[in-house]
């Protein structure tokens, strides 16, 4: 596992970086005998302990983790008892944690979600996205359709937020910072990552996005990785144990969080906006926090797939594998270079 | 214009480099108070003469200029004569130049182009690409069409490369690197950017794209720019003006290509996959050549806007400059954070 970086402090509060210079080259995109492109990132393997084992760039880099920290905002839709009070099953909880892509099985799940809570799609505080899922997004360009917010990537989240809005009988503007739930997010998300937030961006979704270094991410997901007996470790185990069950959930066909967990049964994956991506692997009791600088999703999913190659738990030559760190073809299927990690 | 970087090397060859780490930061994409993702890369201004003006990063790196040297690629098309031959027009030459987005515009013209020479999809060598046009794409889905090679966004260098190999009475694999058209291209290619390549990649339509400097790439647009009496100087002009009479064709409604041309009347900018971007500006005979390391076309299509409003030649706050340098908004209308340049 290379040297291990033992000592980090696991309790200092995170900064405010304004600089990510000390990224390094990570990912490399080739063309015939050309570098055509290359991907400077960070990148943190932590084991439950919260310890360092690997990294590569910067450990300490804050980042917004994006949709990659969904399984932490999901942490209070749990440990509140809004999850049980509810009754809602595994596939309600990975839907939580995941950035859909708006098929109909995301779809139906979350209206059937919302009818269970007496909310509609007016309810849901993100905007509306067109859906990525090609067979919904051609079911709408048929039938002269617009998307709707329960197409939103997020509507699962969402649905965990009114749950738990409901259950705090807390009001509607679930999304703005000094809300219940989201006060209960950034707790639990403090909590797990062992930092103080040093702040918030508003995401994609309009809900705010807590900071941390890539080292909290990557710790807050081996702690979900070991589990443990705390309000805050079962929730987790539950939420982790979801998304593995149902990688379908988590973002759809062709998706790389879909295709990956699959391909490497007993691990969580989860990617976010910007390229940031996390594993959670139970049976190395290890978390994974990946941020690529440029924010190139095609360099963040390759390059968490070079880290679970690395760690024992995806085979290279697996097609889900070989899809982001392989070769690259053109418009006639010619392979005109490939993408390769530098691990 | 800042340091004027005299005395650089002109016909010194070009290198194959296998690091690109002298890239250095130029755009920064922000998020609330969070410095999220930034993009390093390299950008030069030529004058003329073909002297650096201003260069950020590594001048001598060495890129795939891909799609960015598409009026490079078309110039034998008319040194050749075969363009007058077949009466090419303005709207024909700019349409060689562009990476189109499949709109009826674009299609339609390349239709007409391949009957006038008698020939049929079929005869391209690039593969299907699905239009990137939001109406073609809709007609294509209602009417459970398939895309067809002309909707490929080089077709329109296609028609170019068809009607020079019939003109040179040459084969029909016009796309294989010893073809006759393919070896005139390499020639003006050389004879523009004033260095020998060493050596080329394949591109996403199959047909060979050679490698340059950037320092190289800058220098043909400015020669572009400046024009000339000699035979490949007129063509250069040629070219231009057809691209700057109709920036619709060089890429399509929405595209930066085309919306930027639009705001700086006077200029003719074409784009490259993997983040190339060059200009041509007539008016201050010079030309300018981006690379951005990681191949993001959001941060070179900022990087250009930037470089144009610094050359005075584009507005700042011309809504085609914004949409590339300024606010980002998230999926709700609400603004989220704002695109920089380093300059």
């Amino acid at each position: 596992m290379g040297e291990a970086l033992k000592g980090y402090s696991w309790q200092k509060n995170a900064y405010l970086e304004t600089e990510m210079l000390n990224a390094t080259p990570l990912i490399e995109v080739w063309r015939g005998e050309f570098l055509e492109s290359q991907h400077r990132g960070h990148a943190v393997v932590c084991n439950f302990e919260g310890e360092i084992i690997e990294a590569w760039g910067d450990p300490e880099h804050v980042i917004l983790p994006r949709s990659s920290c969904k399984i932490l905002q999901a942490l209070p839709l749990v440990t509140s008892g809004a999850a049980a009070a509810q009754g809602l099953t595994a596939r309600h909880l990975a839907l939580a944690c995941a950035s859909h892509q708006g098929a109909d099985i995301h779809s139906q799940l979350v209206l059937d979600w919302l009818g269970q809570l007496g909310k509609t799609d007016a309810d849901f505080r993100c905007g509306t996205q067109w859906p990525r899922d090609i067979p919904a997004s051609n079911h709408l360009v048929k039938t002269d359709q617009s998307a709707c917010r329960y197409h939103n990537n997020c509507s699962g989240k969402h649905c965990g937020f009114l749950t738990l809005a409901q259950h705090l009988r807390a009001g509607p503007e679930y999304h703005e910072v000094d809300h219940p739930v989201q006060i209960a997010v950034r707790a639990a998300f403090e909590e797990m990552t062992g930092e103080t937030s040093p702040g918030y961006g508003i995401d994609g979704c309009s809900a705010p996005n807590w900071a941390c270094s890539i080292a909290g991410l990557a710790r807050a997901m081996a702690r979900c990785a070991a589990g443990g007996a705390d309000p805050l470790g079962k929730a987790a185990s539950q939420l982790r144990d979801a998304m593995m069950a149902h990688p379908e959930l988590v973002a759809g066909e062709t998706r790389a969080c879909t295709e990956l967990m699959r391909a490497a049964p007993g691990v969580a994956l989860k990617t976010g906006a910007e390229a940031v991506f996390i594993a959670i692997i139970p049976g190395l009791r290890a978390g994974i926090a990946v941020k690529i600088e440029d924010g190139a999703t095609r360099a963040s999913e390759a390059l968490i797939a070079a880290l679970l190659i690395r760690l024992g738990v995806l085979e290279a030559d697996h097609p889900a594998a070989l899809k982001r760190l392989g070769p690259i073809h053109n418009w006639d299927g010619l392979q005109t270079g490939q993408i390769s990690a530098l691990l």
